[in-house]
C-alpha cells in the first residue's frame, strides 16, 4: 500500500489547526564558517527548536537539486517522482487562468525579432502595459477563430501565458524558444506520436503572432516554453480530508497550491501581508501553508548578507503564527538555495514541528546542522505530511 | 520514476573530477573497545572528516550482510536487489575473458578426484604453471569441436574460468561442486525449464575432463560454481554520463567494472601501484574508482592487528588523492568486514565525502561510530552515487 492510499484511509477531519511555514530556499553553505541560517539572529525560531521536534529532509532524493514544484510537492505529501508538472501549468494556475481538462497551457515570453534573428529574447523587458497592449492585439485576432481556442493572458513585463483550447492536445513538446540571444526562431517538435496535433496548432500560432505584430518596433514575436496539460493529481482535501489555504504572494506558489485543492488568498506583495492574511482567515480553515520568499530570492542572488536579513525578517513574523496557537507548526523550507552556490541545491532542509504531541530534543537553536541531529534524524521530505497529519491527530490507527 | 531513469535523465557531463576511494571491508566491530579503525593511527583520515560530510552507508539493508558484487554495485548507483550478478560472470570480465551474449561462463577448481570421492578440493594448490598446461590438455582436445565450444582460461594455482558458447544456454544452475573434501563429485542442476540444455552441456564437459586427465595424479577433476550469462545492465557513461576509470588490482572488481562500463587499467599488485595508475591517468578521466583491498583480507582472516596495519597503509596514500585536488573525494568501503567475524558482515560503512560544495559537520575521527554523528546520517549505499554527483555538480535540477 502506497503513501496516498493510506492517507485517503487513515485521514479523518478534526478541528485541529496546522501551520506550515516555509521559508523558501532556507538552508544553505557555510561563508567563514557559519551558514545564513547559523549567521542570522534568529530568537524566534530558536526558541521554537528548544521545544519542537527537529530533523532535516531531502526533497527528492539524496543529491537531487529539486525545482519549486517538486519540492513543494513533496512537502504537501505528494511524491514528486510520481506526480511530474510542466512549469507552464504551474504558472497558469498561479496567474488565474482558467485551465481545464484538455487544455494545453505554456508560459510565453514577447521578443525582439530582427533580420530572421531573435535579437532579445525579452523584448527589452517592456513595460506590464504594453505586454497588456499586445496580448489584446493577439486575443482580438484570435477570438474570431472558435476552434482552437487560443488566449493569451499577459503577466509581468515581457511575459504571459497561452492556452490552447482543442481536442487532441498532448504536451510532449519541446520548447519553441532559442534559448538565447541571437539565435533563429524555433518551432515546438514532438517528443512523441501524440503531441503532433499539439505541434501543429503551437507553430501555426507563433508564424500567426509574427504577422499580427510585424508593424511592432519591439515586441514582435512570441516564444513558448513549459508546454503542459492540466495533470491529474488527487487534492489535499481528498487525500487528506483537509480544509487548506495558501497564504503566498508569487504566483508559482499559489498555482501549486490551487491544483491540489488549496483555497488561495489574494494577498499583498509585502511579507507582512502574508501574516495579516493568516490572521483574517484563522477560522476557516485548518492547514494553512505560508510561504515566505525572499530567502530564496537573496540566495539565488548569490547575496549571503541579504539572505541573512531575510532569515531575521522570517524569524520576526514566528510570533505572529505562535499567537494563533496552531496545534501544529512546522517550519521548514521547500529546498536549499545557499547564496554561495547561487542557486537550488541538494542539501537537506532544516525542520522542526512543534506540538503538544511532538517529542523535545536538545536541539537549542534552529540550523541545518542543529537539526541534523534532532530528534526527526534525516528523512524525505515527503514524509512531513505524515509527520504533520499524525501529529495532529488527524491520521486514525492503521489496523487493529 | 526511478533512479535510474532519473541519472540519465538528470546528469550531465563536466569537468569537475570525482574520486572514490573504496578501503574494502573498512567498517570492524572492537576489541577492548575500539574498532580496527578506531584504534589505527589515521591522521590523513580524520584530517579529511574534520572537513567533510560524514554519515554511515548501508549496502543493501540494514542487517544484510553483502557479497563484494553486491555492495560495489550499490556504491556505484545501481541497485543490487535489481542488478544480480553471479560470481562467474565477475570472474570472468576481471581475467579478461572475453564474453558475448549468450555464453555461460562459471569460475572453475582443478580438483583431486580418487576413488569416487573428491579428496583434495583445490588439487594440493597446483602451481599456476600446472593450472596453464591443464587448461591447454583440456582446451586441445576441445578445440576440435566447435559446438559447443568450451574454453578454460587459468587463473591463480587451482583455479580457471570456463566458458560454454552455443545457443540456448541459461543460468539458473546449481554449483557443480561438492562444497567440502571428502565427497562424491556433484552434477550441476537445472532450477528452471530454460536451464536444462545448459545442464546437460555442462555435466558432459564434466565427465570429459575427468577422462581428458585420467593420467594426472593430482589434478584431475574439475569443479565449477557461479554459472551466469552475461547480465544486461546499463554503464555508467550512458546512466551518469561519466568517463570513468577503475583503477584496482584484483580480477573481480575490474571485471565489474568493466560490466559497467569503467576503462579498467592494468595495475600492479601492490597498493603503491593504484595510486601511480591514479596520477597517471588523471587527466583521462572524471570518475575515479580506486580499491584498497587488503583491509577486507585482513577481515577475513580475522587477523585484527594486520587490518590495523591495512588501515594505516591505506591512510597514509590519502594526501596522493588529495594532491591531484578532486573536486568530490569519496572515502568508503563497499562492506564492513569485522576481523573478530572473519568475514564480511551487515554492519554499516563509515563514509565521508569532500568537496566546496559539501556542510562540513563536527566530525573530527573518520570511524564507524563517529560517521554515524555525522549530517549525512545513515543511508542506503545507493544513494552515495546520487550525493557524489550532486556535490560535483553533475546533476541537473529536477523540475522546474
Amino acid at each position: 500500500m502506497e503513501w496516498e492510499e493510506l492517507a485517503r484511509e487513515l485521514s479523518i477531519q478534526t478541528d485541529t489547526k496546522i501551520v506550515l511555514y516555509v521559508i523558501d530556499g532556507l538552508g544553505g553553505l557555510p561563508k567563514n564558517g557559519k551558514t545564513e541560517l547559523e549567521t542570522a539572529a534568529t530568537p524566534n525560531l530558536d526558541r521554537l527548536a528548544a521545544k519542537a521536534s527537529c530533523g532535516v529532509s531531502d526533497p527528492v532524493l539524496m543529491g537531487v537539486t529539486p525545482g519549486s514544484g517538486p519540492a513543494h510537492l513533496s512537502l504537501f505529501g505528494y511524491d514528486p517522482l510520481v506526480h511530474q508538472l510542466g512549469r507552464g501549468i504551474l504558472e497558469a494556475l498561479g496567474s488565474d487562468v482558467e485551465v481545464k481538462e484538455g487544455d494545453l497551457v505554456a508560459r510565453g515570453n514577447f521578443a525582439t525579432f530582427k533580420d530572421g534573428l531573435i535579437s532579445d529574447r525579452r523584448a527589452g523587458r517592456i513595460p506590464t502595459s504594453e505586454c497588456e497592449r499586445i496580448c489584446a492585439k493577439i486575443n482580438a485576432v484570435r477570438s474570431k477563430i472558435s476552434d482552437p481556442e487560443i488566449t493569451l493572458f499577459p503577466g509581468k513585463e515581457h511575459r504571459f501565458v497561452a492556452r490552447f483550447r482543442t481536442t487532441g492536445l498532448s504536451d510532449c513538446l519541446t520548447d519553441a524558444d532559442p534559448q538565447k540571444d541571437g539565435k533563429p526562431r524555433i518551432p515546438a517538435k514532438a517528443e512523441d506520436k501524440k503531441s503532433e496535433k499539439a505541434v501543429a496548432v503551437v507553430n501555426a500560432f507563433l508564424d500567426e503572432v509574427v504577422k499580427i505584430l510585424a508593424d511592432e518596433p519591439i515586441a514582435n514575436a512570441a516564444l513558448l516554453r513549459g508546454f503542459s496539460v492540466q495533470p491529474t493529481i488527487p487534492t489535499m482535501p481528498d487525500l487528506f480530508k483537509l480544509r487548506p489555504a495558501a497564504i503566498a504572494n508569487y504566483p508559482m506558489y499559489k498555482g501549486l497550491a490551487r491544483l491540489l485543492g488549496m483555497h488561495v488568498y489574494k494577498i499583498g506583495p509585502e511579507p507582512a501581508d502574508l501574516f495579516d492574511a493568516l490572521e483574517a482567515h484563522w477560522s476557516e480553515h485548518d492547514f494553512f501553508y505560508v510561504h515566505f520568499k525572499k530567502t530564496d530570492a537573496a540566495g539565488e542572488d548569490g547575496n549571503f548578507e541579504a539572505k541573512v536579513k531575510a532569515i531575521e525578517e522570517a524569524d520576526r513574523f514566528l510570533p505572529r503564527i505562535e499567537a494563533l496557537k496552531p496545534d501544529v507548526l512546522v517550519v521548514t523550507a521547500d529546498h536549499s538555495t545557499p547564496a554561495l552556490m547561487h542557486g537550488h541545491s541538494f542539501h537537506p532542509n532544516p525542520f522542526m514541528l512543534a506540538a503538544d504531541t511532538a517529542m523535545p530534543d536538545d536541539v537549542a537553536a534552529f540550523s541545518e546542522r542543529t537539526c541534523a541531529k534532532g530528534i526527526l534524524g534525516r528523512f524525505p521530505s515527503l514524509r512531513a505530511m505524515p509527520l504533520i497529519l499524525g501529529h495532529a491527530g488527524k491520521l486514525k490507527k492503521f489496523g487493529a
